[in-house]
Formats: structure tokens, sequence, C-alpha cells
């Protein structure tokens, strides 16, 4: 996905949380952590973030225990900021307060926007059609679309033009292609672009631009994103990482109501992605503003 | 403490918390343990062991995370069972369910009874006067049990009865000189002995014996034990220890409300002080019956 936005991998540097997160320090300063931390900080630190069961005791500790680890990140992984989306908040919040509580540097935080889930609700790993896959095919991203909240003149809650206008518009200006083309059929008035996001909201407020040719047109921006990660990864090499990643196994044993160790991967998965994110920022954060390549 | 009462300390194996409770893979399973605990076992299982606030959510995770990982000792430990006071039940139970449920062996638990304080609730390290240190004086041992709760005729609610009971007389047992000697003088009606605990019990129920002197036998016999500790301790090297075990500077702090990270000490000591009992009872409870040398 990097590549496909061209961003200069070799700047960035990847570390894995298996790296430093167990070591002697690490756990000395979890302790540290807990002590010093009260559950009703930790509840309301990993609110938004961490699966949380209402009041009734059936939360896992693992929920509670998960914020001050990600603070402790900070500091292990020595960045001067951390990057996320506005859904953080809380968890920054915290590290504000807990890290000079032990001793450690604040670090700067920096969030960017929610874009919703395509369906209108905040987007979900566990609703397959709230999220465009990175690896989901040409024929599944237009299937989503079609299914996606879109209401004809509704600019106020509409899923795709937000993803238009927070996604795919700033990268098409940075890729140095502006602007937004729908290739519409000839029966329908054929091709049609739009130079800003303004021009599309204006069409779309006033019923000119019809859902159908909005979905149209972002699935095929989409695709044009999505495509040459599908070459990447058509190889079998790549196919079989995919199988180790998400084998189709567990899917089903989850049918089944089996009990599995799934939640002590699942937080590893976590804590790799927050690194990427951190380091990622650190680099780009270092040559000025996100993105400008 | 133990040579004192004659343990064969050559048996015992002494471990440290520290030489396990930070490696990689006890991080691991504690990580393990915090994803299938819930907020509700937790704070069920350290109930009666953990300092827990009401539900008011000023409780520390510290608190919720320690019954998981005293669970964990035993699989770390490699031990057939663990020994504990009759408030550790609440933990067992918690052991019992969990340890299987991470694929390792259910131990044996064993329980004792508590000794009230002599103050007459819970014996607590907070309360000064609720117990008696290994370290305190013949003098501070005379004066705690002279403030002692024991009423002339009671015997339902009494401490010194019940440390005699359970603590004193069973040791005097242990050591071929079973039964209770009182030194009381001559006024008083002269010296007097109990063979068996009945004895005493049935003198103290009918106003036979009175309080004090009751507190006089009992304050002897403790002295009696606790004198070989003093001498053994009455070296600079062995005060240097206690100096460096409690420093007079932690009491200070804390009667001037300074933030100090002792949390995590205390962590530390109740991990090794658990240990020193797990191993204990291994090596006597291989022997057939506890105490019996």
């Amino acid at each position: 996905m990097l590549k496909s936005i061209g961003v200069p991998i070799d700047k960035l540097e990847f570390v894995r949380g298996s790296e430093y997160q167990l070591s002697r320090e690490f756990t000395l300063d979890a302790l540290r952590v807990a002590s010093v931390t009260t559950l009703h900080d930790a509840q309301r630190a990993g609110a938004e973030v961490v699966r949380q069961a209402a009041n009734d005791g059936s939360a896992k500790l693992s929920g509670l225990i998960y914020p001050g680890l990600q603070c402790l990140d900070e500091q292990y992984l020595g960045v001067d900021a951390q990057f996320g989306g506005a859904d953080q908040r809380k968890i920054f919040m915290f590290a504000k307060k807990l890290l000079p509580a032990l001793g450690y540097a604040e670090r700067i935080h920096l969030m960017n926007r929610m874009v919703p889930g395509l369906t209108g609700d905040k987007m979900s790993s566990s609703e397959v059609d709230s999220k465009i896959d990175l690896l989901d095919s040409a024929k599944v991203v237009r299937k989503k679309l079609g299914k996606a909240f879109c209401q004809l003149g509704n600019v106020e809650n509409n899923p795709p033009l937000s993803f238009l206008r927070h996604v795919i518009l700033p990268l098409h200006e940075l890729r140095g292609t502006p602007g937004f083309h729908i290739e519409r059929d000839e029966k329908w008035g054929g091709p049609v672009d739009y130079p800003t996001y303004d021009e599309v909201h204006a069409a779309f407020a006033a019923g000119d631009l019809s859902p159908e040719d909005l979905k149209l047109g972002l699935a095929d921006a989409i695709n044009a994103i999505l495509e040459p990660i599908r070459v990447e990864f058509a190889s079998p090499e790549r196919q079989a990482l995919v199988e180790r990643a998400y084998p189709p196994e567990q899917k089903k044993a989850k049918g089944k109501g089996k009990v599995s160790w799934d939640e002590e991967g699942r937080i590893g998965c976590v804590f790799v992605l927050l690194i990427v994110c951190l380091v990622f920022f650190f680099f780009f954060g270092c040559e000025g503003s996100l993105w400008s390549v």
C-alpha cells in the first residue's frame, strides 16, 4: 500500500513489538504502569479503541492493560510523536499524563479524521461491508460500493462522498493528477470530470450527480490505487503469506464456538500495526508534512 | 524464624520471583492470562488479599493482575501444591480454573487457619499493634500483649487465646515440650502449668485464669521463640540488612504524602514471600505433614 501511494519505504524503519515488548525493562515498566493506573483511568483511556463490555465486569483485563502498553511504546521506540486516528484521542491524553509520571518525556500526538464506514456506521473490521480491504478484487470493491449508504442529494451523511474527499482526492493531488473522473456510459451523458471536491459536492447536492455514477467513479478510482497491490500479491509467496496471516480455519473455528487463543495473536497484531504507524509518522514527520514526498 | 522452630533449612530451596517473573515466557503467559480473565473474576479472586477500593473505579490495575500472576507462579516454580492462609481461598479457586484453561496442570491447595489480630480484627501489617513482628524486642512483645483484646471469661473472641491454641501450643508439641507454663508471681498464686489447651480454655472460661496471667504466660512463650532470632539479628550485617529491607525514610515519606515508587517494591516483596511459602510447603509436603520434622 505504501509503495502504491508513492511512499519511499527505504526511509521507513519497521519494528516488531515482540522485539522489545517482552524484555525485562518493558515488563518492569508495565508493572509500574499497572501500579499507578486506576481502573477508572484505564477504562476511560481505552473507551473508543478497546472492546469493553458494559459495566457488568465481563470485560477482559487485556483491554484494561492495553492502553498503558501503547503509551510505553512511545518511550521504547524512542519516537518524538505518535500518529493515529481521532479515535486514539483518549489513549493519547492518557499517555500525556502517564509518561511524565514515570519520568519519561511527554510525546507529541497527531490525529487524522476518521472516515465513516461505507454502511454509514463506524468502520469496523468485524463488519465486512463497512470497509475496503487492500486485497479486495475489483469486483468486490464494486459490489461493496454498490451496497454503500448513499442517498440522492444527501451530502451530509454520505460515506462514498467522505471517502472521495478525505482519501481519494488528496491522493490524486499528491500524484499530480488532481480531480475526479467518472467513466460514465454515453447513454447517461458520457464521461465527466470534476476538478475539485467542491464541484463534486455541488453537483451531488443539486441532484446532477447520481449515487450510481458517484459510486462508479469511486470504485474505478479505488481500483486504480489497489491494482499495483493486487499485482504484487499475485505471486505464490505473497499468497502464502496472506494465508498464514489470515488462515481460513480461524473463521470456521469462530463459527463453531471453539475456544481459540487468537486473542493473544490479536494483541500482537495491534502492536505491530501501531509500531508501523509510529515509525511511519516519525520518519515522515521529520520531513515536514505527511504524505509530501 | 524457620531455624528457631527447628526446620531443616538445607531441605528448602528459596527462589526469587525476579529469577523468572520477568522472562519472555512468563510475560507471554501473563498476557494470555489477561486475555481470558474478566474484570469480575479478577476482582473476586483478589477480594481478600489485594487492597481494592469500593466500586468507584479507584482500585489500581496492579491489584487486578496480581491474582493471575500468583497462579502462574505455581506453574513456573514447578510445584505440586501451594500452601497459604484461608484468606487465599479465592485466589486458589481462581488458580484451579485458570491453569487448566492455559493447558497447565491444576495444583493442590492447602490452607491453614487465620489467627485473628491481637486487637480483635484481622491481622494487618498497617496496624502495628495487631501483630507480633519477628524482630520485636521482649519489651515490645509484652507491651503489645498488654494492649491485646482479652476479656475476663470471654473465650469466644479472644485473640491471645487463639494465638496460644493455634501457634504456641502446636509449637510446644513439636518441640517435645507440650503444655503452657505461666510464671505467675507468688502473691497471685505462684507458677501454674496447663498440660493441654482444653485445660487453659476451661480455666479461662471459669474465670480461674485472669487475662493478665494469660498475657504474661503468652508473652514469655513468644519471647522464648523469638529470642534465637533476635540473637541472630544482633550482628551488624543483619542489622544493615533490616535497615535496607525497611528503610526508616519510607515511613517519613509516607507521612509527608510524597509520591514514591514503593508500590513496585511491595509487589516484589509479596512475590518473594509467596515463593518462599510455596517452596517451603513443597519440601515439607513431600515428607508427609507440615511441621513434622
